[in-house]
């Protein structure tokens, strides 16, 4: 019998990509999307860099080329009958939930911002557990959160829970976070309200703490019609994208402040291996574990380095130039993540960040014009803090000791 | 000039009592309320034990007795502009954040009473985070948290931040949350969220993570007209209230499972001692701090034979019956408090848990028939679990070892 699958967040950067690689591996494959996303790059005044067609014609784009079916729901998390509705007529095995608002600075631009991705990320994963408690108590949820919600400690950052010692007692504990932004923290949110439905419940979750997304295609976007969105503008594009996006219109690479903060990152391609992974080899019924999802971890000073030097090799020049950081951000610090429960099973990256890099500045040099044409929203303009927050003294409180701008 | 504290809540059970002590100290006083808890208990089929007059009324019996003024705003925390307005007229030095759904079986009934809990409560508390922000950003917001929002971890209890040494490494962490409930989730959720509104906005907090509050009035209770609500069904009663309630109505006292659980208890009265302590010891600018605001620490086995010994000495006989525990808890756990950051700042607890027994089972005798009326609603309805989740084997992660109900 074939595995259903069922994808939230179907018509994503990571979900479109996923749907077709698992419908090619035999899944049954289901989607979800309430088309989001593209109307929020819109409101940043963006598009994605490489054209998309609807969620139809994709759809029967990827029949015709590549044989296997995909059903799609129109419809929105938030209405619990719609999603209840879906999840009776497909009973999937695995729900992989990828349908959240994912922009932090977008959550950031003001109350109604951040309230939305809250209410949008809380509540619509608070309705997938509710279906899946009433309705498919077995299914596996493959929910994707982020490495930000760790924050950047002083300390190793384990896969979720870490054995703990404190004055002469021990216990195993859920890894502190220290989340980033408001987007950040609805993640955060989700976590604990996932982890306690598998307690209580008996659900069962791997909870993804993903790096930074890069890349612009899959082995299965065997044509144009098949390809993912791209974003590069200060709010959805992350910062290997928007680097490729500078460079091939000819500005300079902007890393924020002094570009020393390190972060994971994971090609697309492993991304969507990795997620494969989860929902192959499930959780146990009761079970709520965690795997960091990450390749390797550079500052983003490094990938800036990296991607000049790569446009160098195809003839384009490119610079960096730093900008004031618009984030509250340690400027620098500790990074080191455990990463160890996705390569026990079996996670084997494929390319080297470089060659993905190559790829994506080819891929993106066809549609410049559409970059050239949004470039105004590349640049950050949702600051964390403002002047007066600059004026007050250092904090003082343990955990607040973060810097603020870049200081350049 | 007087210092000007803004209530949220102030219709609840301990902001009707703080609102009064707090005037009474000179305090300029404003209060708001959208008096949903009256709405919430009377919708689990509910009342208060003791008779409460409309917010108009009660305010005036306050005045003409007290002398003192009470300004007083209906309206909804989620209601952004109606809030901002508020604090643009009050321009509070402190906000005291009372205004949440506080139940744990309430949040427990169903989907729509999970998203309601977090939904009013995370929403509401990010109102006032940006109200804060934009229109006083040096006001202190104490905000009312909860000692569930730690669980029952293995370790001693710090106050919200720990110094941790992992892996031969330092750092000062957010001490980690296990919140019981969708209710206890929604104040971790408000928690994080306000730990980063003073990190990157600057803005200042006390954050109260409060033991299990027992008791019929205050110091300023000194007529009918001026009691504050006392709730004792099996959503809003908590434990000491509820078996009180039972004990003068001659039902068993009914501790969940073997009694074996620890909390940590207070006193309304010096719940509101230390409110009062936290308000005008406010917090530096850009300072998060956490005060964990208990008393004593019991079992809810003890706590009943408690009130089975004050209750005797009043000539009335009380048994205890345990009953299957609806929560999804430990049976038995380590626990150990800190509580010093209250304590250094003057906090003397002022009763005896037997004087505030006695109190309690002489004033809600006169009002038997209310209780009576509503016993129906005593015994809890809600379970945490159901029948299917019974049969799971035990769990497999490293925080989910908790005992399914009672055992009994």
């Amino acid at each position: 019998m074939a595995v259903r699958t069922l994808v939230l967040g179907m018509d994503g950067y990571i979900g479109w990509g996923l749907a077709m690689h698992l419908a090619k591996r035999g899944h049954e494959v289901s989607g979800i999307d309430n088309f989001s996303r593209r109307a929020n790059v819109e409101s940043v005044g963006s598009q994605s860099a490489i054209p998309l067609l609807d969620m139809e014609d994709r759809v029967r784009a990827f029949t015709s080329m590549h044989g296997e079916e995909l059903s799609f729901f129109e419809g929105d998390l938030l209405d619990y009958d719609f999603l209840a509705d879906v999840i009776k007529q497909t009973r999937p095995d695995s729900i992989v939930h990828l349908a959240e608002q994912p922009s932090a600075p977008f959550s950031m631009i003001d109350r109604s911002h951040a309230i939305y991705s809250q209410h949008n990320n809380v509540e619509g994963t608070l309705n997938v557990l509710y279906a899946m408690k009433d309705i498919v108590p077995e299914c596996h949820l493959v929910k994707l959160g982020t490495m930000g919600e760790y924050g950047t400690p002083n300390v190793d950052i384990p896969e979720g829970f870490f054995e703990v010692e404190y004055r002469g007692r021990k216990d195993i504990l859920p890894f502190p976070r220290q989340p980033h932004s408001m987007y950040h923290l609805s993640k955060v949110h989700d976590t604990a309200n996932t982890m306690f439905a598998c307690r209580v419940w008996k659900l069962c979750s791997t909870d993804i703490m993903q790096g930074v997304v890069y890349g612009t295609r899959t082995h299965e976007m065997t044509d144009g019609s098949l390809t993912t969105r791209f974003d590069f503008d200060g709010s959805f594009g992350t910062v290997i994208n928007r680097y490729c996006a500078e460079a091939v219109i000819g500005l300079p690479l902007t890393p924020y402040g002094q570009g020393k903060q390190k972060r994971g990152f994971i090609d697309l391609v492993d991304s969507i291996q990795c997620l494969t992974i989860a929902i192959e080899n499930p959780a146990a019924r009761g079970e709520y574990r965690v795997f960091n999802q990450l390749d390797e971890v550079y500052s983003i000073g490094e990938l800036a380095e990296i991607v000049v030097t790569v446009a160098k090799k195809l003839g384009i020049e490119a610079e960096i130039k730093n900008v004031e950081n618009p984030r509250t951000e340690k400027a620098e610090h500790y990074y080191k993540v455990d990463n160890e429960n996705l390569k026990k099973l079996g996670f084997k990256p494929t390319r080297k960040i470089q060659e993905t890099v190559e790829l994506m500045l080819k891929d993106l040099s066809k549609h410049k014009d559409r970059i050239l044409e949004k470039r105004e929203a590349i640049l950050p303009k949702t600051k964390w803090y403002d002047d007066r927050t600059k004026q007050v003294a250092e904090p003082l409180s343990p955990v607040t000791n973060y810097t603020k701008g870049s200081g350049l």
